[in-house]
């Protein structure tokens, strides 16, 4: 895994407990995608299945994980927090829990571009988890971000 | 502490462990209103004040805690899951999460009476959080209740 990526979870297991009781892992950083997991067993529910406040943490992570990686690949620094987040839940999660979110630069771009000339910006990203195949999870999160 | 507010808080801690890991506690269910609380430690963040994706986990469940206890009054059983969850971050929150769910008999009633008399009914439900006495974060959930 890419040192970046290792920093990532290690900030994150550090300073924000409960992702490391989650179990949160970065699988990958690669062509604008960044894939994260957690194990199914410490995120289980009363039905057996993922928990969805723990689909929805893994998703806020991930996002948030995004920004962080696109400040550092532009040699920016900010505060990065979640300010709206709103999920929808198709179907359960029977499995891992594997959340990616995919930065476009024809998207997000410009607001990431904005942020190195401006004290403050405001990213929307998606993150979508998947189990067996299929779209479980879809969530979007608008990150505010402020230079420090 | 009622002992159905002890019966829910203990099905929380025993089949949703992250929920333990964060500290969820029900602190009481009266007049149709459901408050829990968690620490702030186990919930931190980078920042120092709450993790956005735990102030997601709490309001989820006092939304699924008040569905819960609703059917719980009402002599039904039912099987409820979170369809989708929209969550705004207005403040930070600084100190101990304290979540308060209020269930309206004129909003929310007439969903609950349904399930009565059919095999399955959706409600809405808000909840929110407040900081140094004002609102940090306001939640809003819909939950899908299905007979066993």
């Amino acid at each position: 895994m890419d040192a970046i990526c290792v920093e990532l979870q290690t900030t994150w297991h550090a300073e924000i407990p409960i992702s490391a009781a989650m179990g949160t892992e970065v699988v990958s950083f690669t062509d604008d995608e960044l894939v994260v997991r957690a194990g199914l067993e410490p995120n289980i529910n009363v039905h057996g299945t993922a928990f969805a406040g723990s689909l929805y943490a893994i998703c806020a992570l991930t996002g948030w994980g995004m920004v962080w990686l696109k400040l550092r690949e532009a040699g920016l620094d900010g505060h990065i927090v979640l300010a709206e987040g709103r999920i929808e839940y198709g179907r359960a999660v029977t499995g891992d829990i594997v959340c990616s979110c995919r930065f476009d630069p024809e998207v997000q771009g410009p607001g990431l571009a904005a942020f190195a000339k401006s004290p403050r910006t405001m990213l929307a990203l998606s993150c979508t988890i998947d189990t067996r195949g299929k779209q479980a999870v879809r969530f979007e999160g608008i990150y505010a971000i402020r230079k420090r």
